[in-house]
């Protein structure tokens, strides 16, 4: 199976781009494969950002993450890769991901990624 | 259907005006309609605000939020309008809207207005 | 019916006069009338303190709350009301005084109000 | 407006008739008007049946049930009204609607009908 | 102060008195006044009833449960004439009455009674 | 000390002998001491009974309950006794006991008794 | 893609055939496709049975489930497949499953199938 | 290492004979050892019985349910053994055990079983 | 009765005093009397401190804590006197004292105190 | 039994080292044993940090703290160590570990670590 790719994102004009922002998208249906054993991983992916120019479109992203339902990934791996691909498409002011996975083997994990590096 | 107009919101004067405080008011009932699709959206609003010499009246917000409810207006855009309307109305020290949908596909989406635009 | 007044209210002298520190008092049955409607509102005041000389005692503030149960009063105005009371009453080093009122026509309201005006 | 039809509901054949089960559906955005005052009230329904010979298709019954978001409806008269049609076009074994609305000058009000009379 | 009274009570036709079905009224504003102390008490009235001939009308209940703002009443004395006036008044097949009061001392107490007797 | 006895418990009259009713009293500040080791025990104590010609009044109860302080008692004791007195008292149609206890050694026990013993 | 097949399943000897005990087991990362969108849906699966002589093994259910994956079916369809297979496989005295599927366009289903049909 | 034994299990004669009561005890922190991986697993223990001569002491139940800490035990397998030995010990009039396990592989299970077996 | 003492109180070597680190303490279970009417008072403490030199004993802030069981207290001063006892046999380097005591007459309060005083 | 050793613990390589990001990983199956009682402790631990090139393997992860199962630790003396296992293997920007222990007697502890010591 190919790489997900970031072309299936869409955009569209920010409605406001005088005014600094935010907008959070909840997404708690995010499921991946584990790359060494090929089972599920299920996870919520957070992004919050503010938009500069453009603004990315639901539907779009729903599709793009769907890329990922038979795509084998690592927890840091793919969350840093899905804030590199929202960022390069939309060019925000800023942009913060976080991705909080189901447990597995009783330990449960959420990984933190930032536009632009802040810390 | 014309567009809602800010010309339903009703004022009266800010009874403490020598002092700085915060009025928050939570609207869970608030509905429009999807542009693309017609379908209606619902939402919960929560207004924030420092007021200086003015405060909208409670009965008349009501009466201005259902303008929506036959009007086709975008997640953005009607967030930014409304806050643009309290602000024209009421002319605040500050003031914050956040605007929580309801899931659509499952993924949900909250926007955050601010003004005056501090980020 | 004639206004509230402090004079309910009663103080002691704080025992540690020398050290800041903070009281909260939590009042879930407040309740007064509407002045348009002459409908009764109900609502949850929350009280928080750093105390200077004095303390106000717990049950004649429960007192000094039941004037209101009969008498006509705007949400922002009384709120501001009673922490002029309080204050006034208890000279603090600085109080805050949050009122959530429970809803009306599906909108609630809460007001925050804070001696001194530090904003 | 005319009133709110059954038509817009579609079937589907069950594709277990052999076996009593049960469908439970909620709808957490269901919306009318009162008709006494003109203004909007909200609602959650929960429908619950087993089917025999048909179900009722999920988009159709969003269809139907968006009917009555400019009708005039009282609560017990609507909840029995979406019963009557839901029974008459799926003719289930057994069918169960509870209609939970949002609060109204303090007081919320659950309206539960059920086919056939059994009480 | 007068005794509440039944009188301010407002019925309407039930729409659908062929079905047994179930109407569920809940008041979290309820407040009398305790007959030893005078001081306040506060609680949630819920209402279940299968309606015969009649409903009673939900803004006259407000008006009526209003009389006993500034009523003495003891926690089972007022539950039992609450129901007795409600069964007046409707006539319904069956009704029960929850009255869960707001702690006391460190005790909370909730009555329940039902009309038939059915115990 | 000696032991604590039923008669701080004072009775009144059951305003509606002629209806079964139920009233519920959740009492959470229960204390004991555990009898082996002296150390402080903590539980909820909730009554439900159906009265006949007696209620107990709530501020004896307390006042009753507070014997057990300083006074030495097991889970299944205490419990039993307790039930025993307020039936002895107040003679009840029905009467049931719970007492949640707080964990110790990282394991909680309730215990629940009934009059009459119906199974 | 072939259609999921219930070989996937392993059972064991039941150790205690001689009492009868229930086994709930809680599978919340459920995913199949929409048959008419191609679109991913999500939900809970709880399996409650009364083992007879043979248990399912916990990994070979996870197997068995992770086959709706990328298979298109309809709520009640798989949920009635699945109670059928797993019958089929481990014989129970009862079994009892429920899906609970994600909201879509603002609506949420539950379907619940028994064996044996006791209605 | 040896086979958990409920000679560690000690008793207490039934204060209370003469009444049929419940005492519900639960354990939050029991824990044994997958025979299969070697891994820990955890569950929480709630075991509901009405005594009849004798109860256990709770000191014992946790000595005698950290004998399975080091040891190997199927899920079915140990909840009724542990079933079998409360009984043996106690001779209870009835006594019911559900054993609800933390989850592995994202599905969780709850085994509950019953003594006199009265399905 | 003689007023609690701070000898009560065991402490033990911090192991790692190199490090600034944080200790949270939470005491569900203080009780102690009114001065006033004598009556029971409840609260949780919650205790945070950095360790210095010395840590306390948990069992032994136990049994310091029960000095309080008997003993008359009011909010302000006992919820001081504990932390200027903590501070006193520690010497941490710095703490914090938040005591939330249960609803009297509808009103709860939390007193907060710190050292060092740094407001 | 030999001290637990970090040796257990793996490690990857971090595939983002050129951006600050967090991960945290939630472990509620900890357990321990008291070093003066023997008896087992429980807790869940939740580790924060921000990888610099390494990051640690979490089924690894699992296997190292699997040792403290049959190990004497005190609270404070046990988050501290593995906080300074962690940081020697995975050598991080930074990290934060914080303990939370099941009660014991009526009394919980909560100890939190950080690296580097910023207080």
């Amino acid at each position: 199976m190919s790489e997900p790719s970031p072309s299936l994102l869409e955009v569209f004009e920010n409605p406001f781009p005088q005014r600094n922002y935010t907008i959070d998208t909840v997404c708690p249906e995010f499921t991946s494969l584990c790359p060494k054993t090929g089972q599920p991983d299920f996870g919520t992916l957070t992004i919050s950002y503010v938009p500069d120019k453009l603004c990315f479109e639901l539907k779009s992203l729903k599709m793009y993450l769907q890329q990922y339902r038979n795509h084998g990934a690592f927890y840091e791996r793919v969350t840093n890769q899905i804030l590199d691909d929202l960022v390069e498409v939309t060019q925000p002011r800023s942009m913060k991901l976080e991705a909080a996975f189901t447990p597995r083997g009783g330990i449960r994990t959420t990984v933190t990624v930032e536009y632009p590096d802040g810390k």
